[in-house]
């Protein structure tokens, strides 16, 4: 069994987490810290987890997670920079769902996300958890950065079309549609359910943190510079990402069997028949990205549509996949999970 | 292993027994017909299935259940009392989700449904089929009325009181608001998006059909006839039924303590901390009725709020939860789920 | 044309008073002040009235609200009880939409809000602005208290059969559902969209500040005090308050009748046909409270359906109405609005 | 007074059209028709209109809507071109909020629409009624067709771009997100509720009925045919489309002055200051398009942002701007509604 520890985990991808830990056959969840909240059980903050997580919060002191084999940090941006490098020091695997690993470039990184860089040293181990373009290097990592929501939507719908360099990757258009536990837990009042329902709108036209990740990794993939318009918005569901992804084609293929292809080894990533329109419900509460690829009307544009659950595919379902590749266990031990719909 | 047979199966009540026997460790999903989809893949009508159930609608003919040791009717009202009796006959043992068994007197039950029953006299022999209430009867029963979602909340909020005879039976209330799920999967402008979003309202005060089914059980528990009042109404959400409970005290009693004891070995009724609400979104996709007692102001009146997914605990996961002791499997197989939250 | 002022006014019933009033033919609105937003412009908060309100937020200095013939509160409690007897020294009439003058005892008034009152001598001079109880004192008033959004709703249902001696009045039942925005424009994580979306529960079960406003009133209707079992529930809408009221019967009338005449000369009440279930979204938006009246199974429970949009009727609409009775203008004027359906 | 005509009626369009007409001061309605519900009170069928429309539904015979000065179409497409001429050969003006008359070549509209076109020859004097482009030919025009939802949002937004020469034609692309409310109140699986509610997806990719008729529009303003790739998606929201719009620029521009300038005039349509992202529900009940222009990262590709009530707008709103043309009358009569937030 892999002794597993949390640190964080009050927000959305913590409950997600524990979640999926909770059951998880391979894995015993060893610990879960929080400054804020010690002394409170996880079940009471989380009552769907009653009778299925039975520890407390405890504050993240130094031996608190001695003993885990592996750490997750579900915690805001910034945080796991300090605290990886003691735990990794002390042989313990780390898996980060936040920001601070993913970005390999410095300089980059400290003006997209406005604070100085804590542990740049750690940059070069660390290996980008996207398992369908880095499964090796997962495998043998002992600090893996967990790939944003947005990315992993934008990325796994472009590589594709950008590794078989059949577009133009001067000017790919990701038009990304989130839900709002995307957000997180945080109170802010532009999240309130009275701002937030029966709403649709951008936000970040002019720039998002997640577009330097994007560009950083279809660039690896192009082996060039790529020119990216990222626009999110902010739709009225709980979780799902829907990404609309627009490409000029520059060769010629046949697209759907280019998709099926690339991914016909992946159990999280699900081609779906030409002419498909996966809808975000279709991937609520389990690990899988639905991808369909169009060319309207026989256009030079291909419109790929690409579908995610944010929480899941997108944070605490590609955590747990990067840890079961990571310690060697079968890649969907417990994330085997089948979507809720309705 | 089991062999599992589903009559229907287009609606929510099948694919959510579809989600939950597809994951079953001891059951194998033999057959589904559908008199209109004959042909038509699961999992091309319910995406979320996609790589998980692979089989084909077939039509109803005698043989497709063949070879069953189980068949689930997720079939509308009346279908059931036509075609249970030969699957009996054949040794298969039936379980349904619709309301053909539930009212043992047959003269109401033509009154509520408005149609003549098929088959009364396999009424006699069929247990309904709440755990917590007929637990060994299940285990013996050929034939099972799965109880009603209304029903499965209300009657839970309401036995120990009853039981006990601490409240006055004559003038119960219970004020149900359920998830638009409840109202299946048919298309009716009622329940169009545009017109159950952002709406609330009641419904059907004049009566109800799961009125009878709740008097019925709660005058068992009583030992003589109640007086019942309940108003059901529709409430923006997907899922969830929270039933609010309101009677009169008639003696005293420590009342946690009478519904701790009460639920005290059932894995599926968690009483909750006193001055608890349960939300809906706890149990959310899992098999479970959350249950939390008030007394405002220290008033003779008690309230209670019990809060059930209508799809899993109000409907397929209690009729899996009634198949696992109908063939003495582990009673919590397969619907052993952690519910989704947020 | 009436000169208006505002007080507060940066949350849900400030934006709703002044699209209120941005369009009332009597009245001119000369200021709004706010602490926080000093200098900003309301129509840069409130994009909605882009074009329609150009004002800015000022201080709220001493003459800020000079020349005003009328002030609203649209403050948090605790606010108008400190600023009001200098605006009704300096000849202003005042409109609270906030509790402070809404209990007539102070003490129980304390108790439920937990400070200390800063002016108990206003109290009675108060009027609790209820047009369809008091109108012909509110018309002479120079300070009204607006009542709740709640004690709205459910006293409009219940008062024909409380006045009119018909229902046992010690067990009175309100079962009440509200949207999220009765919860205001604070950041609080309970009112998040990924917390309130998909989701139901009661609160404050063991007491809510609405409950001794409801007695109170009640009670002056039944010329007793009155008992009352009040439970809230979170739902998630926008707007829309949906009470459902139990009261035994201990007489006998024609409830449609009973109702009808009580309120034939209301504008703002429309008792519904017999058996009609009104919707919350048949008042998005409008001024009106719709009822209707039922007597399920001819039993001796009768159910009461009452529903209003809890930002209009239940605040900023019902205050203007207010205004309208004050001023002696057309008790209609600015709030003849057309819900907005679907 | 205006005399005016309803046909149809019974859908979203037309309980708008019924909203908007019921306060509209220099319009008297007439006569509504429906085939379906001859008799049905307005207000019975439509509780949010009782106590504001006091007519029933009337056979669509020869005599019901003669002595009307306009009549409103809002039926299914294919039913005013059967019946437009008879009116219009009797003096009464017709406004179509169908797409009977929206595309000038008959061809292209009979391949899209699926049907015969019953009156080719009124396309000629038919008006296309946007304001915005063609409000001198409104003024004078007998038939009008209303543009669609999608197709007024997109236009409104390309428009002073393509209009400028500023940008490719060849390559443009709409990323547009609709309420529900635009599939209209038919009985459709697909927008149940449960279906609809936390869900979100693309649909006709391959071919949307909006897509010729912004193209048409789009063409006259460039004087050349242009390229669109054009892809619809439903959001779980009642009312509002917001358009995601990007185009590559050829030229320079101050692009904030360029909006500004272009509808410097138009009370229907805001341009927000630049780096606003508009909300759908800052014209949620109102007659507004509102815009803001983005080039993110100082790159080549502007991105539009373009938000409209689908039902107001996008349909009833417009119709009653162009009736106000048409009889010249204030344009902005009866539909200056400030917007419902939140």
């Amino acid at each position: 069994m892999i002794k597993a520890g949390i640190v964080g985990g009050t927000g959305y991808t913590g409950v997600e987490l524990l979640r999926l830990l909770a059951k998880h056959p391979d894995v015993r969840l060893q610990a879960i810290t929080s400054r804020s909240e010690v002394g409170t059980r996880v079940s009471e903050m989380f009552p769907s987890l009653r009778g299925r997580v039975d520890i407390e919060f405890v504050a993240p002191s130094a031996g608190a997670l001695s003993g885990c084999d592996v750490v997750f940090f579900a915690t805001p941006n910034g945080i796991a920079m300090k605290e990886a490098k003691a735990l990794l020091d002390a042989g313990i695997r780390v898996i980060d769902l936040a920001a601070d690993f993913r970005i390999r470039d410095v300089g980059v990184w400290e003006k997209w996300y406005g604070m100085q860089h804590a542990c740049p040293e750690l940059l070069e181990d660390a290996v980008y958890g996207l398992p369908e373009v880095n499964r090796e290097k997962i495998a043998k990592a002992n600090l893996v950065a967990n790939p944003g929501c947005y990315p992993t939507a934008v990325q796994l719908g472009f590589l594709p079309l950008v590794e078989a360099g059949l577009v133009d990757t001067d000017h790919l258009i990701a038009d990304a549609k989130s839900g709002v536990s995307g957000a997180g837990k945080k109170a802010e009042t532009g999240f309130l359910f009275s701002e937030a329902a029966d709403n649709f709108k951008a936000y970040g036209v002019a720039g998002h943190r997640h577009l330097p990740e994007i560009r950083q990794g279809l660039s690896i993939a192009a082996k060039q510079p790529v020119g990216l318009t990222f626009v999110p918005h902010l739709t009225p569901l709980i979780r799902g990402i829907h990404a609309t992804l627009y490409a000029q084609l520059t060769g010629d293929a046949d697209l759907q069997q280019l998709y099926e292809s690339r991914y016909a080894n992946e159990c999280f990533v699900d081609v779906m028949p030409s002419g498909s329109h996966p809808e975000t419900r279709s991937v609520r509460g389990g690990n899988v990205c639905r991808i369909a690829v169009h060319r309207p009307q026989d256009s030079g544009t291909v419109v790929v549509l690409s579908v995610i659950d944010n929480l899941v595919k997108g944070a605490a379902g590609q955590a747990v996949q990067n840890m079961n590749i990571m310690f060697g266990l079968q890649e969907a031990s417990g994330i085997d999970i089948v979507p809720l719909l309705p």
